[in-house]
């Protein structure tokens, strides 16, 4: 009743760090859409390990779909697709156990759970992510046929800054393509630059992903708590990590005026648009047909190879706690995709349901 | 299917700004708890319009329950609460029903539904945050009981900041009590200023709200797309304005390394503390039993009284706009008990789910 | 929690037999839609009591809808409709508040809240189906306009048998207009004279209701959890009393072979039929353009006049319960327009719902 | 959105006739309890498919756990259930892709999806009630460590009838424990010889299955449209070929008085219990504390391999069509164990939701 989300496209996403698979479950994509396994497995690669700025844990995360297609294309059954885990050495993890690392979900997950997976993590594992993705290339693909197109980049690690998208402009080419997600070549430099530092510090370190929704026609997303900002919150905070969530001028706009921040309007060949986008697409909640602009804040990684305190959870002693295993010194970078697929599986979601709306009558 | 919000219990909130009445709904409360309806009407008034700093409309909010108590106690049957609209004037609105203000709901409510009451924003008023504090007002008194309180304060307007909460050693004594809710009285006096001054020139200004809810036990909360962090946004961005959310460091923590943002574990009389509160209370979307700690992002209120650029939505063309009607300068202030009233009842959603824990075994 | 139902038109009841009000919260309705008041106060006079055959508690019923209309018509905001308590005698249920009747929720909501209101059976009263019908009649007239239909009649009571809707040629012509709500005028003479004969030895009697849905199209409802039945069925046993409930040939297909229960598809004039409709209108879930055909059990009303075995809560000795108030002596007629609210409301929400069918592709 | 159910312990079902795997998704799952692979292997057993009595297609349903699982417990992480479809024939369904078998969901899947899977009836095959019954076998390990027991019996084939569970009285030994699920010798031999005579005659013939829960304590079960009935009833017609759905009396309480239908309260041993159980083990929506016994109509198996009419999708032109394929005459002996299921998975989420009534506060 919590690693899922959606309502007309219900996502549910299962596994742990070490456990045989994960997986995602796909049910009620329309049918009739093929799905392309090279587009998919592409799209799982973007998130995968980078060299030099990733953890060492490496898998091909190649995606079986077990049911939901039939000759390639949906079909109305819900989507079954399994990723197994391979590269796991849970030895490395008898140490948090019962020491549970600061700010990641061990004593969380203990408290609540009292017997659980701690192995990597369990279920609360970045290791996660890889099965999200799955859902949400599924999701792009559909997307795309439609019109719709979701891109993200970096746009902070630490003190480097990239540009942010134009958010009236901001078209699919302007989406990144190359292996780092930055929008500009000195901002991928200045930033991989702060994660080797952090590396080699034995340290991590925070970023910002900004993501855009382009081609979401007017009039999606429902008043008060069912808007498209509610429900891309609500899953993008399922992200491991994430912190923040704002849309447009977010935060900023707490020192704007009105006049500022509001979005002028206008018509051009007998279509409106807003002449900014400080809204960041959406206004009470319900797309006005700009892109759709969202940043995610996302924390260092928890896991630092320093010397931390924390507790031992069967003595109920201070410990003095120097963790190993493979971690990322950042995971805003692999983060981008992930975002992308939350973004994509929730518009789906909220596409599927604005349909309702034709029955609604003109004046 | 939108303006409702809530698993366990659930809270629906109903009313246009100039219907004959708005309220809300709240069904599975538990059973035999008082509510104090001085106590409730005590803190509608916080939510009133205050002298010079907020819209002419005044009304008394009188909060009537009309169903779900039995001899002043909850008795487990779902919770009406009415309140009347009574200071109506709709024609003020004429202006709006085809040119939409910039950055408010009229576009979109007109793109979604056609047919839709655009009398002072129809269901997409701030005036529907009276039926939330009616219902987050039932929450607080219930949670009180338990020993969870919620507070918040106006962290930010425009350009004039408070002091944030103390995230680790924040306590109730600490909430604001005066009639301006900044923690500092100088704070207060620089924040009034900002909201006169944009006042005076016809103009809006933006803010951030601070959260804390004190004395959530750990493991509350469920993984991934069920937790804290989640429920809270979704709910939040609910209220209108909300344009960003942030726990914790959030996105200050896209700065800092993992050795800074990270949170000591340290025990003390039986019982874990973290030394830090960068995550704001909550590890992997689970409670960890220190303050939940949340920031909200308000923008500007889109109703100002300078000329606007918008369109003519029967004739398609572009229109220049001068509104009037009565609106808040800024609607942050009034935020705060509207974010409190979010925050118990989706933490007492959230307790009420946590029981359920109770079937897991050690071991 | 558990009074509402629904996904894309969301139904909320509220209200205890003696609070001052209950009502209906309709969230999800789609806007544009004209809402006759005679009309639904003339459906609601349905429900009401009937001279000699119900109990003495004789109210107006007015409902009274506070929210969600504009200018008469829906405008996609919540709608919320009120109906006053007026006839309340409270002091009859003292004796019942802690000596349980069989068969009635005294004991298990006791149970479960403790705390609860017990006056005239609280929330679980038959006193909360006028909400439903006033819900329901909102749906009635919107479906209308759709061409659908919704009617239903009394099949049994005690051993006085009507004849069933033909469920092939049902129209909505042969929904009964009498102030009995059957079929032909013999079967309701000789179902008045059960209910009479029950009422005149201080005892009750059971029933079955019948309903018919008419143009629901071909294609609503999703595959097992989420079809006709299922939806239709998790609701109707929301109506106090009732016991079961089965499509189409029901529990009588259990005797029939598969060549019998068979429903042979035909084609005329570019359409699909079926020559019988054992089925009920759906196959696997999803209706088949066939008119939606169920019964439902309707028991014997639990409070009977008769001296009844019981427990004291107090001091959990055996106790004899002589229980006074005012009690139908079936349930079954009035339930008959509570069933059709029912019926025209989880249509209403699958149709909806049934709307992002649009997504899926042609081959 | 519609292959799953559950509030507090969500169910998801996915998979194909002909997929390459179909399986169960269990999210919310309490943690710590042990889930024995031969028992849970042992369940399935009771599903498959009967020498002589069912479809000639056998598969060894091999249940393979690949999440969710911690050294051989629970660990509160989703669990996910797969098994692979091993004898799969799809060739000899192309026959009906488009020519739909009266009675089956080949037709009403065409409307709906256009572009469907119709290998085997595809998700609406009774071969998905295997990845049901490997998500009941986990929950009724986890029940019964609670003292919760669920059993079902064949009530009727045909003509034949067996003798009811006695409702106040029925205990675990009673549930049924040879190869036939008749509660009497004599009854299965009956029952067989109907299956066997529609088989020699090409047809086949429907059932009724009776389950009841043990064990179930007083108070489970939330008012309205939230109780043990309708949670029962939502899922139960989840099952292919579930027709109707009774508890206690249910269609039988149509010709009693209530004075023969209520059940006399009496206390023993401090404890208080029903002389009777008409009311199937609840009131009001909420468990009485007595045993949950409801029935079950299962229809004759649609597929007959008699010469039936239908339409050509196609060209729109009526149509004889004579089946092949693989087929049970009697789908309610194999509905057994799937009805306990769905009974184990939705007690045990009513189960879990319970635990909030802790907040009830006594008076």
């Amino acid at each position: 009743m919590s690693s899922d989300f959606g309502k007309n496209l219900k996502v549910s996403i299962f596994g742990q760090s070490h456990s045989e698979m994960i997986g995602a479950l796909l049910d009620g994509l329309p049918s009739g859409y093929p799905i392309d396994p090279g587009e998919l497995q592409a799209f799982m690669d973007r998130r995968r390990a980078k060299d030099g700025l990733s953890t060492a844990r490496r898998e091909a995360d190649r995606v079986r779909i077990v049911s939901g297609l039939f000759e390639g294309k949906t079909c109305g059954a819900p989507l079954a697709a399994l990723i197994e885990n391979e590269n796991v050495r849970s030895s490395d993890y008898d140490e948090i156990a019962f020491h549970p690392r600061p700010s990641h979900a061990d004593y969380t997950s203990f408290v609540k759970y009292r017997f659980r997976d701690y192995r990597g993590g369990g279920h609360f594992s970045g290791r996660l992510t890889a099965a999200i993705c799955a859902a949400g290339g599924v999701a792009k693909q559909i997307l795309k046929t439609r019109g719709i197109f979701v891109g993200a980049h970096v746009l902070q690690i630490g003190k480097a800054k990239d540009t942010p998208f134009d958010p009236v402009r901001v078209k699919k080419e302007d989406f990144p393509v190359s292996d780092f997600p930055a929008l500009s070549p000195s901002a991928a430099e200045r930033m991989k630059a702060e994660i080797l530092t952090a590396k080699s510090e034995c340290d991590s370190v925070g970023g910002i992903v900004e993501c855009a929704v382009l081609g979401v026609p007017a009039g999606v997303g429902e008043p008060m708590f069912g808007g498209v900002e509610n429900a891309l919150a609500a899953n993008l905070f399922g992200i491991p990590a994430v912190k923040g969530v704002e849309f447009g001028s977010g935060f900023a706009g707490a020192c704007l005026r009105g006049s500022e921040n509001n979005d002028a309007f206008y018509a051009e060949d007998g279509k409106i648009f807003t002449k900014t986008n400080n809204a960041g697409g959406s206004n009470g909640g319900i797309s006005n047909g700009m892109p759709v602009i969202f940043r995610v804040a996302i924390k260092p990684t928890a896991s630092v190879f320093l010397p931390q305190e924390t507790v031992d959870l069967k003595t109920g002693e201070n410990y003095s706690l120097l963790i190993r295993g493979r971690h990322d010194p950042c995971i805003a970078v692999r983060a981008v995709p992930v975002a992308e697929s939350v973004a994509a599986l929730t518009v789906l979601d909220l596409l599927l349901g604005a349909e309702k709306d034709k029955w609604n009558l003109g004046e």
